[in-house]
């Protein structure tokens, strides 16, 4: 299992509210999502923890999509849960309710024989124990790519936990509002810059509904998008972008700036079939040829100079 | 003169505070910075009026590139004048002031010489006065190619006399938050569609930092903005991009999708060396090889599949 994506985060229940529908106590967290989008392109095993309360069936389908979920341990009492509601732009969740329950003793533990995989996604949690997974890794010598996602919370909370990471990433995912937080710069290439220097060699902006850039030392890269008439639920669209990322990533031969191109190419189109059900409906169900259809309509959606595909 | 772009809209001169500097009286106006980048691909007129005190220096400077001015009227008075300032995201303008002044009695003439123009540029100004030139246009058997701009003012205002003139346009250019207000949509795609289907065929969608999208009735496609660090004053973006789009349409041999696609990445990278200087600054001494290398640049950061370039 050395090829195997390891992911770090949360399994939760969701609660959410949009001008376009709702949905209770539905299954959510990040770890679910970015390892479902993960799923479509490499070998994923997800460590996380739920309660008595988490449907068993779920995980079958994990499973079902070659998704090792040995790493989700199943402890008394009740499953991580979050409510939370948007406006009509769909852009900024209201959190309206968050229970910590069984994850609020969650002490992660990568499996020895996971321990050797050459990619990591910590996915939201807190940088603490993100910390924890890190420093249980053997990543093998051959070469390893890790990637984190944050969110303000953690940014207000426990910057500096997330700034002694930043030396030991390849990538960071974080959204517009958050890098600037972090960075106290207003302009988005400035910011970049600054996190760059703080030691991780690709900080990938998200933007919703206004795409993605990336950025490393001597590159940048732009993406809007995917253009959707029917977004109804926003819930997991970073998580399933980064999930998307990294599995390309990790289906890849070597990792270049071109193969981190197509990578964001690919989480945005994975993030359009998240937002356009509510909860995982939109990712469950998702076929590797959906995808390949919408990759290649996304080529001629952005691209203006003829292409070889 | 047949293949020239017939552009009406205002002259102007502005004063302009940002908080990365400001402007006293500047040439400004939305026909000075359209025909400024339209003359980089191909011939301009420019219909308008200005008072006693508009700097004739500048004119010449229009002249010097290759822009017609001969119906840019010079009458007693003062020259419109706007006064307006934007805070630290340079999203949006805060009107401070306007006189109309030689402006409120504009009444726009396309010289007999110019009425046989395949190309017309409707820059931001009353509707009515957009609809009177496009009367006066006798446009060659051969094809044309009509298009409009327009601002919040009118729409609140004015909105029928506007959607009167949609179905004898090839293409609008509007921002996200005017064509939001225009047709009650907040989904962008929902939006075109409405003015699709009011006539007009092609709708340009300008977001300002987060690029454009282009819609019509078969084809959609989008842009990221060109990335900044130093972007100082986004006074006259919209209309560099409206112009760089109508010049190199002018500049085709066929109007096709592929054109207009192109035609769009054009405008995004005028509009960046727009905002990259105060007033006129950053378009007045630009050169073609300065565009073509950054067109180039704008290739690489945004495409993902290979281009044959």
């Amino acid at each position: 299992m050395k090829d195997s994506i390891i992911v770090v985060g949360s399994v939760a229940l969701d609660s959410i509210q949009t001008p376009f529908g709702k949905i209770n106590r539905g299954v959510g967290g990040s770890s679910v999502y970015s390892s479902l989008a993960a799923s479509f392109f490499a070998k994923v095993a997800v460590i996380g923890v739920v309660g008595k309360d988490f449907p068993e069936d779920f995980l079958k389908k994990m499973k079902k999509r070659g998704i090792n979920t040995d790493g989700i341990k199943r402890v008394p009492g009740k499953t991580f849960f979050w409510r939370g509601k948007y406006s009509w732009d769909l852009s900024t969740a209201i959190t309206l309710d968050t229970q910590l329950n069984v994850f609020e003793k969650f002490d992660p533990s990568v499996p020895e024989d996971l321990r050797n995989s050459k990619y990591l996604f910590l996915a939201n949690i807190d940088p603490v124990l993100q910390k924890k997974v890190l420093r249980q890794m053997k990543f093998p010598k051959t070469g390893k790519y890790t990637a984190l996602d944050t969110m303000n919370f953690w940014i207000e909370s426990k910057k500096k936990k997330i700034g002694a990471l930043l030396p030991d990433l390849d990538a960071i995912l974080i959204n517009e509002a958050e890098i600037r937080q972090y960075t106290g710069e207003h302009n988005i290439i400035k910011a970049a810059k600054k996190l760059l220097k703080a030691g991780v060699k690709t900080v990938v902006v998200k933007k919703g509904e206004y795409g993605v850039g990336c950025f490393s030392k001597n590159e940048m890269f732009f993406l809007p998008a995917y253009p959707l008439e029917d977004a109804v639920d926003p819930t997991g669209a970073g998580d399933s972008f980064a999930g998307a990322f990294m599995g390309f990533l990790a289906s890849s031969e070597k990792i270049t700036w071109g193969r981190i191109k197509k990578a964001a190419a690919y989480g945005t189109v994975i993030s359009s079939f998240t937002v356009s059900g509510f909860g995982v409906n939109g990712l469950i169900n998702l076929k590797k040829s959906d995808i390949n259809k919408r990759y290649k309509e996304f080529v001629k959606l952005v691209h203006f100079e003829e292409v070889k595909i």
